[in-house]
């Protein structure tokens, strides 16, 4: 499951005017009748379709919530419509806080040493607050994934660490499902020029509208039931594997065979969260995994990475990992190697895995190609792995046990969760029950019939 | 003094977009190298002093601070300046929270009636909670004036109401000046449209940026120093009345024989103000004003408006005002007169004086002829009289007296602070101290020069 790491502060570069010139340029904005162009025409569509998705099916929002959004500036025209269908659901108060690339380098250029350890709690405990009442929360993302690759990289990790610290409160909330809560993508133009560095401008952004309208099923007829219907696909399928009670899956695929056992009592999620006051949401759009937890201590054998993995603005490619007895004993990879081993030293967690996800070859943002340097779409490109922090929700009855108690049914602990796709249209799954009979989950990449 | 009713939340309409593209239009934004056209370089410069003069001058901001702006979506290039001349000064965090226009109409448009008396309190107790602990506030004003003047008249009353109560602790904390706070102005389309109805909206904007910039001192060398040099002017005029300690004013022009008894124990402010940190702060952008508290029950006469007043989207235009014993006994107006007289039942303090003004004709504001539909502007055109709440700094020792004994001194208490402009180039103010003695301070709308 993709999260995004803080509150959304400080991503995304120099879009909001860009954003703004290019469309104006194109005519895709809100409220002039002048410009109903037949392209500008099918993409308003299609974005107000993903604010609908995003309220209706995303959030579930019910009436007399309040509701929060973090976006990029140049999101406006995705929030605006956001706004209008959650007032439309009965939202009380519609709270936008954008975010601005500019500003967030400002500091990294202009402020003073002391700022980098600086977090504004007041606010993060505000929004804390709210959520615990049962406000929603919307993030947007879409910023630039390499805003701060050139920045003094103890700044960015002192920053970045003070802000974990003060958000803390709000990711256990979220982690934890206390509210409902989505996350939707925007195509920003820096976004766009990470993943086509060679594309127009325009081009780029266009092609990752595509991508996302395709991904969040919001580019047809009805896109809110087709959305509630394929997360509820998810669920149906997270349900049957729970009820399977498998030990183990094993990946065989080229440069791969690992069996990864699973935690005591796991359960499989996917498409669908319960919220703890009561609405269904759908954290992730899009998403197309079905995923649990791993037992920490019953992993063995090797692992290829199948795409890159881009970390603080770095990639890693090529990666192949050896694990035994749960935790990582070989690792190495064409690029980015360092990285990849400073980041299985993050902590003794972080050498071992927190989550296994299951997903098609088949799926839209597989079939793209692409690599989004952006986790929302990464990890729905195939089957993967996370390294480090588990989900409470994916052992049964874990969101009221202690830590020994997760830890004793084998969910791992970590600072960090990285999500890396080892899945491809090469890679066989099989399962092992408990009393030893083997069966096939996925062939060459997909579901097969019988486990559907 | 001009003070933005709640934090800014909820003005100026569909500007986002539209100021996006008329700059990208002009080449008025940041970050391009491609565009020093002659006017855009100079807008440039003349925006980027005006952030320096509010960040220097205006919030005199001190290292270690936090920044709380509050601002138009529109507002953006201005936004980022302000935000780096703050980095530079020092600031640890800049906190950006844009208003916007489209959205806070939708709610208006789409929202349950429920929605109407509800405000984020958790959000304005924790802006409060910052301020307290001494974060800097500066609120960029520039709204459509005319926003909800379409909208349900009861639903806008609610509305401000909830969000006036809520945000009372951080009115109180502005009005104590417990912190350095400041306000400038930035032109959006929709004010400029409303100032220059007939005017093509880009040279609408060009119009207001000029009053605005001419207004600020920022549009010539150096001009944080012209304008600490203004606002020290403003500071020494306001001392040297405070210790004449006059006990009366009279104001005498066309449709104007007023006289005004000062409150026990008044001071006169201008210009400037010191924080309760420490900090000296310059809290309105543009100020031509010194201003005292009258004796709510000391003044006698008739007084026409010089100016139309701007109240909720309506305007008042021609009024004239009795006073006996302080008390408004007679009121009437050629535009608006129903309007005028709601407003003097508001409560029992909205038909005694709270404020006296003194403002030459020779002002910039003055001088544009203009009328702003905003009070940071409109105040600044001639002498002024406010209907309403007095200021405590306006009484020796007045931020720590408590209610009854600002009343025993004459300081008025009420819900509303409405100034009202009755200066002109006919107008002569002479004073009268405690002795009896009458001293002439303004003849024909200006200082006269035993008064400078």
């Amino acid at each position: 499951m993709a999260f995004v790491p803080d509150i959304g502060w400080g991503d995304s570069k120099r879009d909001g005017i860009r954003f703004m010139r290019q469309s104006a340029g194109r005519g895709i904005h809100l409220g002039s009748a002048d410009e109903d162009r037949r392209p500008a025409a099918v993409h308003e569509r299609r974005l107000d379709a993903l604010a609908e998705v995003a309220v209706k099916a995303g959030l579930g929002l019910a009436a007399g919530q309040e509701l929060i959004v973090t976006a990029p500036c140049a999101a406006l025209p995705l929030v605006r419509r956001i706004a209008e269908h959650a007032y439309k659901a009965g939202a009380v108060y519609v709270h936008h806080f954008f975010t601005d690339d500019e500003m967030t380098l400002m500091r990294y250029r202009h402020a003073n040493e002391a700022a980098f350890d600086f977090a504004p709690e007041w606010l993060f405990d505000g929004l804390a607050n709210a959520l615990a009442n049962g406000a929603a929360r919307l993030t947007v993302v879409g910023g630039d994934p390499e805003l701060l690759a050139g920045e003094d990289p103890a700044k960015v990790a002192r920053a970045r660490h003070a802000s974990a610290k003060a958000s803390r409160p709000i990711m256990e909330l979220l982690a934890g499902v206390a509210t409902n809560w989505t996350t939707v993508a925007f195509a920003t133009p820096s976004w766009a020029k990470a993943i086509f560095p060679d594309a127009p401008a325009d081009a780029a952004v266009a092609r990752l509208w595509e991508e996302i309208f395709l991904a969040a099923r919001s580019d047809g007829p009805d896109p809110v039931e087709r959305w509630r219907a394929h997360a509820r696909d998810l669920e149906a399928r997270a349900k049957f594997l729970s009820n399977k009670r498998y030990a183990t899956l094993r990946f065989v695929g080229p440069g791969t065979d690992l069996r990864i056992g699973l935690a005591d009592g796991h359960l499989w999620q996917g498409g669908l969260a319960l919220s703890k006051t009561g609405l269904v949401c759908s954290p992730n759009i899009p998403s197309e995994e079905v995923f649990t937890t791993p037992h920490r201590d019953r992993v063995e054998g090797h692992v290829t990475f199948t795409r890159p993995l881009c970390l603080q603005g770095s990639l890693i490619e090529g990666a192949s990992i050896t694990f035994s007895t749960g935790e990582v004993v070989e690792a190495n990879a064409r690029v980015g190697e360092d990285l990849l081993r400073r980041l299985l030293t993050a902590d003794e967690g972080a050498r071992r895995l927190g989550e296994v996800g299951l997903v098609p070859n088949s799926s839209p943002v597989s079939k793209s190609g692409l690599f989004f340097y952006n986790t929302l779409f990464d990890e729905n490109a195939g089957s993967h792995v996370a390294l480090g922090q588990a989900f409470d929700k994916c052992i049964d009855g874990g969101d009221r046990m202690d830590r020994d108690d997760l830890l004793a049914h084998g969910a791992n602990r970590s600072a960090v969760h990285i999500d890396c796709v080892i899945g491809s249209a090469h890679m066989d799954v099989e399962a092992v029950t408990a009393d030893g009979r083997r069966e096939r989950v996925m062939e060459g990449g997909e579901w097969v019939s019988s486990a559907a």
